[in-house]
């Protein structure tokens, strides 16, 4: 192994510097000379934009900080890359520049679109007869890439989502007004609910957790989800619900169309969401007459480093230094997995592995049928005992002045 | 001092249950037998609704809870006390339950609203020759109240803003597109910018800071705005700018109102405000053809106890104990005040003082002159030294399962 490089792509997570901070580690152990870190992933490295990580590195302090640095530290992007049919000029611009900087191996951290780009260029260096490997590192808060358990970042943003339910709902049952205040939380996740999943780690001894979740794994009724919550609102001081922004309902549009709708859509053609939350408790208010607060957790519950789960951070480092690993031993082509290998003594053990790219690019994982109730408005124990583990654990900030202190590199801007 | 009670009202802050620890632990110290909870503040207390708080604070693993729960532990409410002419029965009952449970002293944690309460009832005992005293025991994360240097709540609010802010910097500048991605987040404060101010606290050695700050201080000018904002996209990666919902054009109109207005108002007549971010991004969207993200900080500012600020913490366990000691010396109609008493050997010291409450019910103190630029879009040097010393200093949660434990009042449900 002479160099490598490492980028990110994708919406940034908690944790996702946390796998760069593994690659590089485990790059080193493998005798790899310089570690390289691509400037906005792919697009930035198709012209050329690499930084030598020794710089921020080298010294430990620097890996801790990148620990405890939330968002893409490289740099993050959107970038579709094109099918090489028409298009091998983008293909060789990539060799050429891993070739001018010796460059054996390309690591890539990011979730199905992400993965997608591992897949083409590792096929197109097996068609093309080149040496070099691709490796793809899971992240994203979403949980939705097939094969492996979970992804590194979902952790995080879930202990993100159940700390603030807990905040959220002391709030709310705090007053004693005769009809309850109505709070409709909106979380993050366009096909999979996982992440909205997530509200139900709100609950324990000490809180009797959200009053109903909504994931876009079933179609979503207004009529049944109105009686639902008046229902609640007649028999409960404080009701705090959780939606995802990713709801549709029977007619295929999404919930928050129901309201002042968005048609923006993304590099990727997805549509933007948001609003899904507002949009339900102006129905929610005209319907029962209570006070209603929609709360979007927006790019909180992907950023908020400050309260990531130490589980999470471990295990995108891991995933990141076994990455590294697997292509010392020559691989390419492969995402770095998860393995849940629970025993009588473990309840929660995880074993590294990875597996074929072309499995896991553009696959979608979805929240299973027993992990859902039979309602559609809640999830099941199941599922809690899937996901408490992962939210287990805290790493702390380095305070500094009054805020946490992130790693920064300066060739972000100057690039 | 036979018996005491203590009540919380108005919005809830990260700390307003610390100064309830406060009140607890001194009026126990000066000899109090019983120190009663009121459940929903004057609203439970005249009905009755009191709570020997020994269930849940003889142990000082309770006190230690408690200073680490978010919301109001005794609930909260918003009445608003009548005028005495014409309404005698209100103030005659409040003085029945007190001699019925033997209570000396009442004491009431809130802002400007629940300081007219004390004021209200202290001067109602002196004028009906009562002996019962009436201390107020400020709290608000709006940082408005007079006299005191500041309230306790504001710092842990700011701690929570500064910190996230930092978190939402790296995100939004993580993306290296032609065009930045422009995100206004949008911070509680009706009339008073403080909360709004904390934003420029995000700024230090490892980040550049919000890119413009907007107070209710300042009538907002919404095509300079957008001017500032159109310069900002074209010369800046990464926009990310901070606006009070309290923002009012010259023609009066709440800037919210732009968008798709509320017309709601809450207990006290106060007109309901949100979606100031929202009809800003739509206006900046329209001039730059920016991908906009408005988010906003909603609940969560006031409730993140898991990110309080230990200098907020002490202060308000304090602001509460000192309450009790003076009510011990026999004062009434008094709220406890802070007051900044820096030296060059000690750059950020209080001294904990109190205050007639007439010259502090329902009075406002706004962002001072010299603490908001020329131009009116951001503050100055003289805030952050001002802020900065109320944000240090972390206490962290008791993690149980992955999330932080909270103290709950069963009777919160009961009553």
């Amino acid at each position: 192994m002479r160099n490598v490089v490492v980028g990110q792509s994708g919406g940034p997570t908690a944790v996702i510097n946390s796998s760069v901070a593994g690659v590089y580690v485990g790059a080193k152990e493998q005798g790899a000379v310089h570690v390289y870190g691509m400037v906005h992933g792919i697009e930035g490295f198709l012209q050329g934009k690499i930084v030598d990580l020794d710089k921020y590195l080298a010294d430990p302090m620097g890996i801790e900080l990148l620990k405890r640095t939330p968002s893409a530290f490289l740099g993050s992007c959107r970038y579709k890359m094109p099918k090489p049919e028409g298009h091998e000029d983008v293909y060789e611009k990539i060799f050429q520049v891993m070739e001018e900087n010796d460059i054996d191996t390309l690591f890539y951290a990011g979730g199905n679109d992400s993965m997608d780009t591992v897949k083409m260029l590792s096929d197109y260096a097996k068609e093309h007869g080149k040496k070099q490997t691709f490796m793809g590192v899971p992240k994203t808060i979403d949980n939705d890439l097939p094969i492996t358990d979970h992804c590194p970042g979902y952790g995080s943003a879930a202990k993100y989502i159940a700390t603030t339910l807990k905040e959220i709902i002391r709030d709310n049952e705090s007053f004693g007004a005769e009809k309850p205040t109505i709070c409709v939380t909106e979380i993050m996740g366009r096909d999979a609910g996982w992440l909205t999943a997530a509200a139900a780690l709100a609950k324990g001894d000490d809180c009797t957790g959200v009053d109903a979740i909504y994931l876009p794994e079933r179609v979503f009724d207004v009529d049944k989800f109105l009686d639902k919550v008046d229902h609640l609102a007649k028999t409960k001081r404080s009701v705090v619900i959780a939606v995802s922004e990713g709801l549709k309902l029977a007619d295929g549009r999404y919930a928050c169309e129901l309201g002042d709708a968005s048609d923006k859509v993304d590099a990727f053609g997805h549509k933007q969401l948001s609003g899904t939350a507002s949009a339900l408790c102006k129905l929610i208010g005209e319907r029962t007459g209570c006070k209603t607060r929609p709360i979007e957790f927006s790019t909180m519950q992907r950023a908020a480093t400050h309260v990531a789960s130490l589980t999470d951070i471990n295990e995108a480092f891991t995933a990141g230094k076994m990455a590294a690993e697997a292509a010392a031993d020559g691989e390419t082509g492969e995402m770095v997995i998860f393995k849940r290998v629970n025993t009588e003594k473990e309840p929660y053990r995880i074993e590294f592995s990875r597996f074929d790219i072309h499995q896991i690019a553009n696959g979608v994982k979805n929240v299973p049928d027993e992990m859902i109730n039979a309602e559609g408005d809640n999830v099941t124990e199941a599922y809690v005992k899937y996901a408490r583990p992962l939210i287990e654990g805290e790493l702390y900030p380095i305070w500094v002045n009054g805020t946490p202190r992130h790693l920064v590199m300066k060739e972000l801007f100057e690039f």
